[in-house]
């Protein structure tokens, strides 16, 4: 099926549940999965999702992932209130990685900043980029 | 030293070797690489790096990742040219997944799509976005 999507020109259309039962999902059931604020741009976060996660953030238009710490399913925000909208989900050539576009509210990582992405390497050195903040993901 | 860099506040800096040896490697000692165009911010990739990937990257300032299919490293563009030069690398919160900050020559995509997210999901559809053409990655 990802061979077929491959050699597709742009504009084609297959239908989603070929396309589900085809991702190569890993031993533990998983695949990547990048959240992106979808006006910036800015990349908040990288989880994991299983086949039941991908389904019900589908279904529900909120990202839900797979915890590998909690072991189940994790409805991003449930408890912080820092939910994510899913304006667009896009699977990668191979299927086994998702980039969500998504409306974050309020912080994406659980130090409260914004992304979870901010210990920037600088040379022989690594640099915190933004304070952090008391709140649970 | 995870935990360290969450507590720390904005501009504090960490020796990158004590960061480097905490970093939680997979089983098969992966972490995960979103590869971001670092201008448009386009999201272009996801691959693998192992320490040795990490670390000659940081050296040539030009993206290695560990290919899981050839079980070796992979020297983005080695063969097509279509590279990737390195301008930032950044570790998310708990350091099992880094996001490069590259100059992308050519496509990132092996199907020779300028990035590999193109399957967009569409209710129960998915949507190939842009032509495939013959490049090799």
């Amino acid at each position: 099926m990802f061979l077929k999507l491959e050699q597709a020109s742009a504009g084609s259309r297959f239908a989603l549940s070929d396309v589900l039962s085809q991702i190569p999902w890993s031993p533990q059931g998983l695949v990547a999965a990048i959240a992106l604020q979808h006006d910036s741009g800015e990349v908040l976060m990288l989880a994991w999702m299983n086949e039941a996660a991908l389904i019900e953030t589908l279904q529900t238009q909120r990202a839900c992932y797979w915890s590998r710490s909690r072991n189940g399913l994790w409805r991003k925000g449930e408890t912080s209130g820092n939910v994510q909208h899913v304006k667009e989900v896009r699977l990668d050539c191979d299927g086994d990685a998702l980039l969500l576009l998504v409306d974050q509210v309020g912080s994406a990582c659980h130090t409260g900043r914004r992304s979870c992405f901010y210990n920037v390497i600088d040379g022989d050195e690594v640099v915190v980029d933004g304070d952090p903040r008391k709140v649970s993901a």
